[in-house]
């Protein structure tokens, strides 16, 4: 491995982008001490070639010319970093048959067109790497390829987005509506100025699809996930939620249960605080995976950001110099999607414990109509709150939490409690995910 | 790879063993569906063939000797779980001289014989693979050898003993002497018989002189950390800690500054409640590591127990049976032990933060006296506590806690105080370590 030479061409001179040239142009003693390679970063293509990124790359480097890349035949790999699903898959594609490894961070082009491009990667025996994808710079697509290969994978547990996870601790430590916490996030960088992707669960979705065909070996999609986001996550069960015990989380959530039967969901969970999940906080992300005979593992670290991502990018182009990705992306296998179809379970179906809050008049027979409704949705009783004191117009919030239910049987009972006349206000209802112990 | 047939030799039929023979015997279909290799339990050598470990084993794997791996060609990798320094190196110089890769969960072997025996593997075109010797099923190593590749590593802060923690976490929770928690632990399988060596350090600091040389490519041994155990540490102290928002951990810390000064020290501390590595209880290890481009990342799981070790041991079979690991390891290096000497700084000369705990006599000039002591020994305080009330033959406990400041002038003023005649018994002093930001 001694003087061999590898050179990079690097497609997008964006954020992450600037990171990678960053970490080849300034780090390269480092990378050649622990590998014995040199890293050459050979060219980068963005249509943008004067804005300074605070990276001095070399004279001849930067280039608006695709070709530079795709047809110099002495580049081993093709980082793509230009995000979204059309021309960053005409890239791929292209990279892929000009026989060129393909690095990237594209989520979303993963999550929607990710076993096609693992196919013709394949056919071009070539590799795709794509750890910088999901959750940044924490290295959980090699824990699940390599650390824990010895595994049935049965359960993950995702805090997948940073913004998500900003604001959430934001509302929470200081008592802020979701806008205001989001505008300060905005403010710092933590979101950006639409971050509708983010905070409808979007991205968070792509991500668990990616890790979830990985996890369990199927042909997964975005389209599999059922998403919901945080933009209704309100203050009033955030602290209703911390009386209890728990902290509120956007959850990715793949499980796979004895039957082979999937689930697969983005949802923001009551997370019992002893959870060490639960415990992290602010932009951080943390991927919890259980594996038949590991138990749980937990991962974290900075899911986003120009050098953690780039870190990322740059360990996969350092498993391919050295050949360790394309032995194992040579192994991969997915089961095809009508076979998948088949296991994935619809989220009606899905039995879990849920936290249900009302506003309900302060009169007798109160109790007992809610009881009735809930009784009639098959829905059993864990535990009840109700403050005393005058709140708006004689009412008082109640707070009830379920033992397991069917969620479809869930929405239902909101539904009804929302028509009853002594309900001032919609509902709201969020899941409250027990993290099972591991078994090993 | 499809087709491709990979034979183990399993040496030590212990508990980890049994673990490692139940996953290559009961996992096969798993293992050659991720991989596409076939890997067969070709021979288990240990001096009882008899015992039933319950995991059934085919007619003529088990014996007793040594020879049937050491002399069958065909065997590609051995795996040394027979623990301990003398005959295991043995049993790893003559696989490796018979051109077989090894895989070692002995943390104590690698501690000690780490680098002589990596040199003998290249010497020999084979590789050492090692994940399961830190931190059980956690793929700690793997994160550092691949995950953390495009960093400078600079900080490794490890609950590298789920022993030491669980006894930490019992005492705290419910409010345990030592030798009561230590016990239960016992009696639950959380500690051996003959504890010694989990909770003086010992294990920890083996535990953290691989994954330092690993991290910072120096040779370092066992010898090299200075080692403190949790034998001392009080329910009083943990209380106390508890009030100021600590919680106490057994700490394995490896540090290099930006001089490439290298610290390495096992120690009981106080960390933060809001550092996540603080949250980490019961039997499981956690590593958090800081890298100069991805910040920091942390890794928990289980350090220990059958099964999520032996998923480390398969994981790095696999690793080797798919080329990866040989291809990492040819790129290992290390600077020799002479140059790490170098590098190393001296407890003495270490800073941090102290939390000092001393029973005073409840009278007029006592702050005074210990005042003048800290400040003779340049300790700056940062605060004190002090408790009202009718303590034993009238006297108080007080609380000290110190900026930073050397840990020689810390050892020097507490045996100064307690030689004061004010104060009542020897005083107590725990390491309060600050988990720096990170910095990307």
């Amino acid at each position: 491995m001694k003087n061999k030479k590898f050179k990079v061409g690097l497609i997008g001179f964006g954020t992450v982008g600037s990171g990678v040239a960053k970490i080849l142009l300034e780090d390269k003693d480092i990378l050649k001490a622990k590998t014995g390679i040199d890293f050459e970063l050979a060219k980068i293509v963005d249509l943008d070639t004067t804005t300074d990124r605070g990276v001095k790359v070399p004279d001849g480097v930067l280039t608006d010319d695709i070709n530079a890349i795709l047809k110099d035949e002495s580049i081993d790999v093709a980082i793509e970093l230009v995000g979204g699903t059309t021309i960053a898959k005409t890239f791929t594609e292209n990279m892929l048959k000009a026989g060129k490894h393909v690095v990237t961070a594209n989520k979303a082009l993963l999550a929607k067109h990710g076993i096609e491009l693992y196919k013709l990667a394949k056919d071009n025996d070539k590799a795709i790497a794509f750890e910088a994808s999901c959750a940044g710079g924490i290295p959980v697509v090699l824990a699940l390829r390599s650390g824990l290969v010895a595994n049935n994978i049965q359960r993950i547990y995702g805090i997948l987005n940073g913004t998500c996870n900003y604001i959430l601790t934001s509302m929470s430590s200081k008592n802020e509506d979701f806008p205001v916490a989001l505008k300060k996030a905005q403010e710092l960088g933590y979101a950006e100025a639409d971050p509708t992707l983010d905070i409808n669960g979007g991205d968070s979705a792509h991500k668990l699809a990616v890790l979830a065909s990985y996890a369990f070996g199927y042909e997964i999609e975005f389209d599999d996930v059922w998403v919901d986001g945080i933009e209704k996550v309100s203050i009033e069960d955030i602290n209703w939620g911390k009386k209890m015990g728990y902290t509120i989380k956007l959850l990715g959530i793949a499980e796979k249960d004895n039957d082979e039967m999937i689930s697969l969901r983005v949802v923001p969970a009551f997370v019992a605080n002893d959870e060490i999940i639960s415990q992290v906080s602010g932009p951080f992300n943390a991927v919890s995976i259980f594996g038949s005979n590991v138990g749980e593992t937990m991962y974290y670290g900075r899911g986003a950001g120009m050098l953690p991502t780039a870190s990322a990018v740059v360990s996969d182009i350092v498993e391919l110099a050295l050949g360790n990705s394309k032995n194992t992306f040579d192994a991969l296998e997915f089961k095809p999607k009508e076979e998948a179809q088949k296991h994935l379970l619809k989220i009606d179906s899905l039995k879990s414990r849920f936290y249900i809050r009302l506003q309900a008049a302060d009169k007798a027979g109160v109790f007992s109509k809610i009881g009735d409704i809930l009784a009639k949705h098959n829905i059993s009783i864990s535990g009840v709150l109700q403050q005393e004191g005058n709140s708006p117009e004689n009412t008082v919030p109640v707070i009830i939490t379920t033992h397991l239910t069917k969620q479809i049987d869930v929405a239902a009972a909101i539904k009804a409690l929302g028509e009853l006349d002594i309900v001032s206000s919609e509902p709201t209802c969020i899941e409250i995910v027990d993290i099972p112990n591991d078994e090993v």
